[in-house]
């Protein structure tokens, strides 16, 4: 048997604000709607992979896997728990270990749940503890915060292959667009290129609307193997392949500071591994963190030469275009809460390619390749997901 | 091929209050030593895990496995990082993560690096940040601290079992015998029984001397594939097996405050799955962050009745007694830099298994079983390593 690994089941909280839920209360619901869907018990999970990326500095709390296994009623069951992290693409990468563990042969059931409570904090705290995700001692200690980077790379993408700044917005608009069919999304407002140009500004050439907010969240998949899917005959989303790369740290260390090598990397190997070629993708989930990533990630993933996706975003990238991105609403209107965001991706992937994306339905989705990325692009994870 | 997995290397800082040396400085450092014990290149390791348990509070780093890729020289090559997290249970977690994705067949090599740079905050302030690998909202908010937790779980044990102080000051005294044979160690000095008793006392019954210190250090380790292993004729120490195990995160909702529960079972698998029993163990290394935990681990992992242990510590828990326990020294005295602890158990188990431990040596050591956990006992991790 070739030990494929299947997505089974998906749940969600609401992104936004939510006040009057704790980390944990967030971590319990989506899990728990994951169990739900999958049809399973909660004692036929063998391993709970929980990804977050600042639940240590944002909400005090260490070893938060014990303390989602402990609050779902799974360490009754005495099931290993772990937490994976690597900054903001801590969700695909705990989806990469679970991935891992089910072909080693170790389990059959294993749950990710991604889970992030950012409104604990605010103001200049939350922007001080999500500037540790990049080079705390070269970057950020000089006042270096993760959308003053992402708007250098975008200043400098902007002046040597002459992209105007409208084709940067639009990135957010697509967003924004695409949300306002998600009921689970943090804005479900449609925006226009006009809004994202005169909203205020954040980093110079970027402005609020080009930054994905402050998110409070959780989403959790189950993995299950083949051989679980064939003895229950559950009709599974495969995960054709895995693929993780890294780069430098700090932005400065990079070749250049507008290309994403790890991107590059692990979406070739992904594809490699997966068997498919670009054109058989049927949609995008990518981390626009801020919207120039939007540009950078399709040109790094090969969707556009370098300079060139501002060809593809005013009307390619829309849900019913050639090459839909973020059907989910993306990192902007969807939501960013950080370590529920990599396991989202999932989530929406599992309902696209089973056909119960409602209103935002792709249509005849096949394969989803979902892209997850640590601040400026020291760590991306990308997995292809397909029928 | 049984795609066995095996320790082809290892490399490790001195542990201790190390101020001219950074949170990165360190994992460089050990990770570089173990490359060049395992008389590879670095461009042979094909994914790094790193543990570590409070870097995002103590040191304001994220994503500290991409920071030691990049520092390291190894993100050139875009090697995989990623961090796990599993509070003071980490550095095992991160193992049994690595011998996953070997035993995937994904990976052949791959390096396991753990640490944490302790002394970066002080005082209070490291309580209270070590206070968060309880729960926080039930526990640590209302004043408790890990030391207060075990000297409660202490109490109750003295009080059911008629155990005397003395017994669980003779776990701090064996680490410290064994600690003063191993130049890594923390703390060289041996101490007796009346200066454990005679300490400032910390959480009664504990005494400063019953408490794993504050420490700053790192340890790696690599793992291979059996067809590395032979392919390239490499002696290595195998990994025979891998458990981990959860339960409730706070203490009061565990059926026996001085029950590991996770411990027991995690020992239990481990044990059955290397095929091997209990009077083949070598060697122990235990997680005693306090005095008390020498005690309960050795009965939950079934050495001893519960209430019994206090049998074992005066004899037979000797560097040259029946059943050797931390010949490293333990967290007492080797130190306890909470990443970095449950790796090096690793550290300590390949240079006892090569016959390489030089003073501390125990005699004809074959098999090794490790214990990694978590705060009070939310998570334990329980490797057996052999010839």
């Amino acid at each position: 048997m070739s030990n494929d690994v299947y997505i089974i089941g998906a749940g969600e909280t609401k992104f936004g604000e939510l006040w009057d839920k704790s980390l944990r209360d967030l971590a319990v619901e989506a899990g728990l709607e994951a169990i739900k869907d999958a049809n399973i018990y909660s004692k036929d999970l063998q391993m709970l992979y929980a990804s977050n990326s600042l639940a240590g500095t944002i909400n005090e709390q260490s070893n938060i896997a014990a303390l989602a296994a402990d609050f779902s009623g799974i360490a009754e069951n005495h099931v290993p728990a772990v937490r994976v992290e690597a900054s903001t693409a801590s969700g695909g990468a705990a989806v990469r270990e679970a991935y891992l563990a089910i072909k080693s042969g170790e389990y059959d059931v294993v749950m990710v749940g991604g889970v992030e409570k950012m409104t604990d904090i605010y103001g200049t705290e939350i922007i001080d503890v999500q500037s540790s995700i990049l080079d705390r001692e070269w970057e950020s200690f000089n006042g270096a915060t993760p959308a003053a980077m992402a708007a250098i790379a975008a200043r400098r993408y902007m002046h040597d292959f002459n992209v105007e700044r409208e084709a940067i917005s639009m990135v957010a608009v697509n967003d924004h667009a695409n949300a306002s069919l998600n009921p689970d999304a943090q804005y479900r407002n449609k925006i226009t290129v006009d809004q994202v140009l005169n909203s205020d500004p954040v980093a110079e050439p970027l402005n609020v609307f080009d930054c994905s907010p402050i998110t409070d969240g959780a989403s959790a998949i189950i993995l299950a193997s083949e051989g679980f899917v064939k003895k229950n005959r559950i009709d599974g989303v495969r995960i054709l392949s895995s693929a993780m790369a890294e780069d430098y740290l700090a932005l400065h260390s990079r070749k250049s500071i507008y290309t994403l090598e790890s991107t590059k990397i692990a979406t070739e190997e992904a594809l490699k591994k997966a068997g498919i070629k670009r054109e058989d993708v049927s949609f995008l989930e990518l981390n626009d963190s801020y919207s120039i990533y939007g540009l950078l990630e399709l040109e790094d993933m090969g969707f556009a030469e370098k300079g060139k996706a501002k060809d593809l975003v005013y009307d390619d990238i829309k849900l019913n275009g050639r090459l839909p991105v973020n059907p989910s609403g993306g990192l902007k209107a969807k939501g960013n809460p950080l370590g529920a965001t990599g396991v989202s991706q999932f989530f929406e992937a599992y309902l696209q390619l089973k056909g119960k994306a409602g209103q935002r339905q792709v249509k005849d989705a096949r394969y989803a390749l979902l892209h997850n990325m640590a601040g400026t692009g020291a760590t991306s994870v990308v997995h292809v997901v397909g029928e």
